[in-house]
């Protein structure tokens, strides 16, 4: 029965929720590729590295990202403790909902939002913080916890190729301490394999309990031309496949894919189905895509098109 | 023929350089309990973290750190194309081996070694000049290349800890790209999982091939109050072992065992073999160990006596 088994298990869809389009085609030949002992093409695991964006590419990042939508609530539920926001930016337009105001504050605001909600605090209690509000928060539109708006065909593309002998890692220019208490669970990637953007932190003794307190400093932008580098700061080799969905993939697509002597896999996502989840490229705050997808065909790079390629968007319930 | 294959490999030492003292005794009992499922003090594997630092943990930092013999080296090399460096310090002491107008020259002069040697160039290109150099050069003393001066027990115990589901890192005060062209090989550790002190790289497209090239800037040091900063960024996980050698270990060791509600281990190596290795602790340059000797019994950290503690220093040729 040994041999039935493993030939039914050969068989059996690593990617049941990807369409037979080009897509899962290029996937499949590309693992093969670079699999296949003896084969010219052949790469050994250890350098078998898979980078993957995470908002948009992994997960829901529409209406807006989700770590906004955390940091907003953070503002309210804070509020009580601080009187004085109700007349002062951007606090006053987050307690208002007044989004035009928002947007008014510009990046400044932006970070001062982030600051003010991501620091103070120590490393544990930030995690516990980020817990409870995933726990506890639903989409709007979907009515959902935000952590099963995640993409079943890529939750089924990182499984695959681990179980091909990749290591699979988050590259986000999201908080990688936002990430990383629900990673594992989520995705399978363990805390130290997701790379993002950071705070600073200092390290200190309080009454014979070490500390490892958050500052309001951006230590770190892991976007754009900032994630080659994180890249390399985290992970120290050049992966051989990189999926993103927009233009602040675009460098980490070039690093991974151009100028190397082995095979490489590049891949884009592309928001296309507005029934099923969101239809948007060049017009959006959230996720613009643009350039890449531009020079996606004459870099050799796969765009998915979801309304097309997939056919489940989210988990089942 | 199973069964007794089994009770062979269960019987035979996982830690074969080890006396049969304190030490290994406090190892293997640390190992068990946090491994024996059903046991108040079991940790999952995900969590079963390692971190040792390298210099003179790993592998031998006397009579000076092998990097600061390989930025020598590097003057020397790169001398040729600089013939302004013969009346510059602290080029110039380089040259003409004078170690005391290179002390004189302080912590600036040693930045400003290390920047020249370590910064300029690619990381691809770096990589390359730090294997090709590791192949050749020869510690005076023992006659063998560097990465053979590496601790037999310490090589040991990294196996040992990984045949237990733990997963081990470097955290390390020495350059993070200076140790990941041979961690892999040399200690069974993967670039990714070795933290180093770092200068910063930038990406960009240089006729149309993706370059990160090294800056002469200060990125991060990975020493003291940094080695829990560098952990939490890297690893981002509490840590449940950790093996240091000096006071640049201190923090993390607390760190790593102090607060926590899980069994935890802490250890120090002790150099006290000036006959097989070298024998320091207060008073050198190269891995000064005090204060975290001093404290090491009350927080319940084991201390490594090399001269009575190990069978063999390093790997037989
Ligand atoms: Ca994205
Ligand atoms: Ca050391």
């Amino acid at each position: 029965w040994f041999a039935i088994a493993t030939a039914v298990q050969a068989q059996s869809d690593p990617l049941p929720s990807w369409n037979d389009t080009a897509p899962k085609k290029a996937i499949v030949t590309f693992v093969e590729r670079v699999t296949k002992e003896g084969s010219p093409d052949f790469v050994p695991a250890p350098a078998r590295i898979a980078v993957f964006d995470n908002d948009g590419t992994l997960w829901t990042e529409h209406p807006m990202y989700t770590q906004l939508v955390f940091a907003l609530d953070r503002v309210k539920t804070m509020a009580k403790d601080h009187p004085e926001w109700k007349d002062k930016q951007p606090f006053k337009a987050v307690l208002e909902g007044d989004l035009k105001a928002l947007a008014a504050a510009g990046e400044k605001g932006l970070v001062d939002l982030i600051m003010t909600t991501h620091a103070g605090m120590t490393d544990d209690q930030f995690a516990t913080i980020v817990t409870e509000w995933l726990a506890k928060a639903r989409d709007p539109r979907f009515k959902r916890p935000y952590t099963e708006l995640v993409y079943q065909p890529m939750l089924e593309l990182l499984a695959y190729l681990r179980a091909n002998g990749f290591k699979t890692f988050i590259v986000s220019g999201g908080g990688i301490e936002f990430m990383r208490p629900w990673s594992e669970s989520v995705y399978g990637v363990p805390p130290d394999q997701v790379v993002g953007s950071s705070i600073k932190t200092e390290f200190f003794m309080r009454d014979g309990v070490p500390v490892l307190l958050r500052l309001p400093q951006v230590n770190f932008v892991d976007d754009k031309a900032g994630k080659p580098v994180g890249i390399n700061a985290h992970i120290g080799q050049r992966p051989i496949a990189a999926v993103g969905n927009s233009d602040g993939d675009l460098q980490m697509l070039q690093w991974t894919t151009l100028g190397a002597s082995t095979p490489r896999f590049g891949m884009i996502i592309h928001h296309t189905d507005a029934e099923r989840e969101y239809a948007y490229d060049r017009d959006t705050d959230f996720g613009r895509l643009d350039e890449a997808l531009a020079i996606a065909p004459i870099n050799g790079w796969t765009v998915v098109d979801m309304k097309s390629d997939w056919k489940e968007i989210f988990p089942h319930k």
